[in-house]
């Protein structure tokens, strides 16, 4: 079994080292205003699984980390709109002040659309590299899983919920929508960068769905239980704001279960891959003990 | 000389009707608050450049129409954002209300949102018919035009000079970045997917950013000039907050004067071109005299 929490860690140096030189150009307030939210930590889980699925397949990422940096700018811009008061109005994320609390509401708006602007620009660039074919079939995944195909419609959702009891399956699909639809393209962008077949993209497929679920009952979990300095943000606001949750769906031992059995159906999907996978399935594994 | 208001409308009516099919997906309030925007009319100038731009190259347009959608889109995405309480605060557009006044600001940041990731998932959609390597060209102008090298940028400085008398350079620079940028990418797009030479699409984008720059101050003539209902929005709004126009620095003699030298240039940058482009030269001088 791969110690897949070190690997984790390579990976997220060698994207904080990337990232720490973007976005590209003059160093001017929209240049700011990203980089404030873009370089603001984080877990960087969605790069590095992208660069770890690159790897399994022999590919070392050296080239690939333009797009590995172009998924977390989507991530990021999610979270900066997200935070908007129009939206979540949350003042804090990471232990830092939100990107509006710094730059202002319009500002914070502009570094979103820059960010997920940038994010295609950097994918597109990966033409010097990887074939043509592979680079726009990646962009048409991240156009329809960052967009109406995914993580915008599971927002939508989201925001049309508030105040609403969800059942277990409405919140599954919103939870598939807005987190799992990020881990999938992941996965699945570096299988098709770097020439997988189509049954491994699939497997990938599932087992981000899987993952995302997982992550996302533990997420829901340590909103519920950890402190504000473990996790850098307010605790329990998901449960004050009445928001439907595993939590308050399942109860904590429930969410509990609930969350070991997505962790392996996401190993399952991970073994049966055409390449050795360990650490996908030592990494579905280890996220059920994760802190924050 | 062709009559360049017959082009632009012939080609205007196929872009209603191909729009009025979009967004792809489910009719939920995703869809319609995107929708809504989309289809709220418009000149639909960018994207009828795209296909004139086509046709000089004897492209008919038929199988290019999810990218001038795509254009379209990023436009409206940046006019639904722009429109927000926290930007230019605008209740009404093309005469109808703004998208937050009729979904809220939440979903109308989502709409924006939506309709930019979209805009991706269309232009790579191309591969289908097109060469691989000149959709991820247009794919990598276009997340440059219509971000960080281009029109988000444009956006950044124009929030930020809110309140500031601008010399014409800085209004000029503005301009180039918020309003160019597309018309650009609408030309210049056009013609790689078309496999047009280097050269020309050099001269596709002084013909956009002459032409832009026109347009730019012709909307500054009317909003100083027009009626409510000639216009559809508010007049004079611009000057009563303060902003610097081509009115306010120029005069409404020297503005007229500018806009003229503009459009002149734009014409000898199309007629400088490998191919006839009569419609080009027709339409940069036709734009002198829009009255909305």
């Amino acid at each position: 079994m791969k110690d897949s929490q070190k690997t984790l860690r390579d990976k997220k140096e060698k994207i904080e080292t990337y990232l720490a030189s973007l976005p590209r150009g003059e160093q001017d307030l929209l240049h700011d205003s990203m980089a404030y939210s873009l370089n603001g930590g984080g877990k960087r889980l969605r790069p590095a699984l992208f660069l770890i699925t690159a790897e399994l397949y022999g590919d070392d990422g050296a080239k690939l980390m333009p797009f590995a940096a172009a998924i977390e700018m989507i991530h990021t811009y999610s979270l900066i709109h997200d935070d908007l008061p129009a939206m979540d109005n949350d003042a804090y994320r990471r232990g830092r002040l939100t990107n509006h609390k710094v730059y202002g509401e319009a500002q914070a708006i502009l570094a979103g659309d820059g960010l997920l602007t940038e994010a295609f620009w950097l994918m597109a660039s990966l033409k010097a590299d990887y074939p043509a074919e592979r680079v726009v079939s990646a962009i048409a995944l991240a156009g329809d899983l960052a967009g109406i195909g995914g993580m915008v419609r599971g927002q939508t959702a989201d925001v049309a919920a508030e105040g609403k009891a969800l059942s277990l399956d409405e919140l599954k699909a919103i939870h598939n929508d807005k987190t799992a639809s990020l881990i999938r393209l992941s996965l699945m962008s570096a299988a098709i960068l770097v020439g997988a077949d189509a049954a491994d993209i699939e497997k990938l497929s599932a087992y981000g769905l899987s993952l995302g679920l997982a992550f996302q009952i533990v997420d829901d979990i340590l909103d519920h239980e950890s402190t504000f300095e473990e996790l850098g943000k307010p605790i329990g606001s998901d449960e004050e704001q009445g928001k439907t949750t595993y939590i308050t769906l399942l109860g904590a031992e429930g969410a509990r279960k609930a969350a070991r059995e997505a962790a392996e159906a996401a190993m399952a999907a991970a073994a049966a891959l055409s390449v050795e996978a360990d650490v996908l399935v030592d990494l579905a594994e280890s996220l059920l003990h994760r802190r924050k």
